[in-house]
C-alpha cells in the first residue's frame, strides 16, 4: 500500500465513487447501465432488471433515540424502492441484510421486519433474501431493490434532459429536513431534562416525512396511465440543488428554477422559520424527501398540468447558462450542490 | 413493542431467519424462488436473474490485524459469486456497498476496491453499483451478486436430491478453517510479543484458502461442458455437516458420508494435528471453503469420475435414515449441524 494518506473527506461521497470506480472494465453485454444513475440496468432478450442498493448505518443515517424500529425497517425499504421508481420502473423484489449488536433482542428485530413487511405489502414487492448477522456495535441495514421490466423504452435515466424541457417535482420539498431538525431539537431538550415528553402532535407531517417517507409510486402510476415518459428523472435524496445538478451534469445541460414555484408544505414553512431557516433553502439542500425530480418535453406540458401533486418548478437551459435560481425578489443566484456529506 | 426480550442467541441465525420471514406474503409472479436457497430466482418470459447477498462485518467476519484490504475486497465478492455458482448459474454483475470509519484513508479504500476489481475481472462480472458511506466504527461490506440466465432448466436448488443420488464435493475441505486457526494463533503470539514476525511460508495453501478463497467456477464450467445438471447443490460456507443438513432438509432425504472419502489437503491435515484437532472435524464443521456440495443421479456417475478436483463422498438415503458419517474405523456417527453462529 502507498504511504500516502488522503482523508476521505477531501473527496466527498461522489468524488470517492468516481475515484474508485474509474477504469472499471465491462465484461458482460447484459450490463446496460452501471454506476452513475439511481439504479443499474441489466438484461437481455427483452427482459430487464433495474437494481439499486443502499446502506443505512446507525449513528450516521438514523438515531435510535427517535427512530422507531418499525419505521426504520419501512424507510430502509422505501428509500431503495424510490430509486427504482426514479428509473420509471415498478420495484418487484428486495433483499434486506441486517447486522445488529447483541443489545438488540429478537423482539426488536421483529419490529424492524414488521416495517420491512409493511413496506413490501404496500408497494407490492417481495422480500426474496438477505443476511442477518451480528455487529460489534450498532445496527447496519443494507437493502437491494430490483424492478423487472420488459420494456427498455420506458426506462428513464438522469441523462435525457433537453434544452426547453420543463422541470417538475412530484411533491413538496424540505419537510423531511425540517422534521429532522425538530427531532434533533427535542432530543437535545430531552437529554438536558428527561422529564420532558416531546409533543409532536402539531408537526405530524414533517415528522412522518422524516421517519416514514413514501416512494413516489403515485407519480409512476400516473406516468404509466397517461402514457408519459419523462425525458430525465431521479429521486430527491440529497436535496433539490444537488439532485438537479446531477441531472444537468448527466444530460449536459443547465437549468433555471423558480424560487416561488418550489412546493413547500405549510408545516415545513412555519417550522423552518421557527428554526430561523429559509424554507426554500431547506428544500434546496435538505434532502430525504424522496419525491421525483423529472423533466418532460414541452409537448407533454398538458399531461403534467393534470398530474396530482406535481409542480412545475423550472426549465432546462443550455449548459453554459449553468444551474440558476430565479428568486421571488427578481434576483438570479447560482446554485451549488449541497448534498449530504456523511464523512 | 412487546415487553418480552428474547436474546438472538436463543434462535441462532437460521432460526432467526425462519422466525422473521414466517408469514411473508408473495406479491409478484416473477418471484420464482425467495428465501431459503443459496440465491433467489426472479424473472419471466424466458429471462431470469439469480440473486444473492451477504454482509461482512469487521470484528465478526474478518480481523483487520491479518486481513489485507485487497484480499478482503476480493473475498467479499467471491463469497457472493459462490452463491450464484451454487445455483448452477454464472454470475454476471455485483453491487458492492461499503461503510467505513474515518480511520480508513482513500488509499485504504483503493486497496479494497483493487481486490473487488480483481475478483470482477477474474470471474467476468461487472461492478454495477453500490453505496459508500461512513460508519461510526469499523468496516462493513455488503455485496449483492446477480447471475442472468435464459434457462430455468439448469438452475439447481438445494431441494432436488433423491434417494440413490451420489454426494460429491468440488474440492478439499477444512483448509480455510485451519488457516483461520493459524492466523489467530500468530495474532496472539504477536500481541504478546510484537518483535515476532510470523512466518507463513510453509502454510501458504491454508492461509490463502482463508484470506483469498475462490468460487468453484471450474466446477460450473465442467457441468456446462459435460451437459451435467446436479440434482441438488449448495456452496460450503458453514461446514460440510451443516450444509449437507440443509440439502437433506430441503430435499426431504437423508445422507451418509464416508469419512475416508472426505478430501483433505496435506497441509490442512498436518496443521490440524499440530493444533490437536481432527482434520475431518475441521472439514465437517469448519466452513468457508466455498467448494460446491452437490448430488448427481447414479446414471451421471461416469461424468463425475472424470471431473477434475471432484470427490464422491457419500450417497443420498431415505429421510428416516438421517445424516450419518461412516468412519474409517467402521463406526456410524450421526452428524449434527455445527455451522457458525455469529451471535
Amino acid at each position: 500500500m502507498s504511504e500516502k494518506r488522503t482523508d476521505v473527506n477531501e473527496l466527498g461521497e461522489f468524488g470517492l465513487i468516481d475515484h474508485i470506480t474509474r477504469g472499471n472494465k465491462q465484461h458482460q453485454k447484459s450490463t446496460l447501465r452501471g454506476i452513475g444513475d439511481d439504479a443499474a440496468v441489466v438484461g437481455q432478450g427483452g427482459q430487464y432488471a433495474v437494481i439499486s442498493t443502499d446502506m443505512l448505518v446507525e449513528g450516521i443515517h438514523f438515531d435510535m433515540m427517535y427512530t422507531p424500529l418499525k419505521h426504520l425497517g419501512y424507510k430502509a425499504v422505501v428509500v431503495n424502492l424510490s430509486d427504482i421508481y426514479a428509473m420509471n420502473v415498478a420495484p418487484t423484489q428486495v433483499t434486506v441484510s441486517i447486522a445488529i449488536s447483541n443489545r438488540y433482542s429478537v423482539e426488536a428485530l421483529e419490529e424492524l421486519y414488521a416495517g420491512v413487511k409493511k413496506a413490501c405489502d404496500f408497494y407490492n414487492v417481495d422480500l426474496i433474501g438477505g443476511d442477518t448477522t451480528s455487529s460489534p456495535k450498532g445496527m447496519i441495514i443494507s437493502v437491494t431493490a430490483i424492478g423487472l421490466t420488459d420494456s427498455l423504452d420506458k426506462v428513464v435515466y438522469r441523462s435525457g434532459a433537453k434544452v426547453g424541457d420543463i422541470v417538475c417535482v412530484s411533491g413538496d420539498l424540505g419537510a423531511a429536513y425540517v422534521g429532522l431538525q425538530l427531532l434533533e431539537r427535542e432530543k437535545q431538550l430531552y437529554l438536558n431534562d428527561n422529564t420532558i415528553t416531546p409533543d409532536f402532535s402539531s408537526y405530524q407531517y414533517v415528522i412522518e416525512r422524516q421517519l416514514k417517507p413514501e416512494a413516489a409510486k403515485a407519480a409512476y402510476d400516473y406516468f404509466k396511465r397517461s402514457d408519459l415518459v419523462p425525458s430525465s428523472m431521479m429521486d430527491i435524496s440529497d436535496g433539490l440543488s444537488s439532485d438537479m445538478m446531477h441531472i444537468c451534469k448527466a444530460s449536459g445541460v443547465g437549468a433555471y428554477l423558480e424560487e416561488g414555484k418550489i412546493p413547500l408544505h405549510p408545516e415545513s414553512k412555519e417550522l423552518a422559520l421557527e428554526f430561523n431557516m429559509d424554507p426554500v433553502t431547506c428544500a434546496l439542500s435538505g434532502g430525504e424527501d424522496y419525491e421525483l425530480l423529472f423533466t418532460v418535453a414541452p409537448e407533454d406540458l398538458d399531461k403534467i398540468r393534470f398530474m396530482p401533486g406535481a409542480y412545475i418548478i423550472g426549465e432546462i437551459v443550455e449548459r453554459k447558462d449553468g444551474l440558476k435560481l430565479h428568486t421571488t425578489g427578481g434576483n438570479i443566484h447560482e446554485l451549488k450542490a449541497q448534498g449530504w456529506n456523511h464523512f
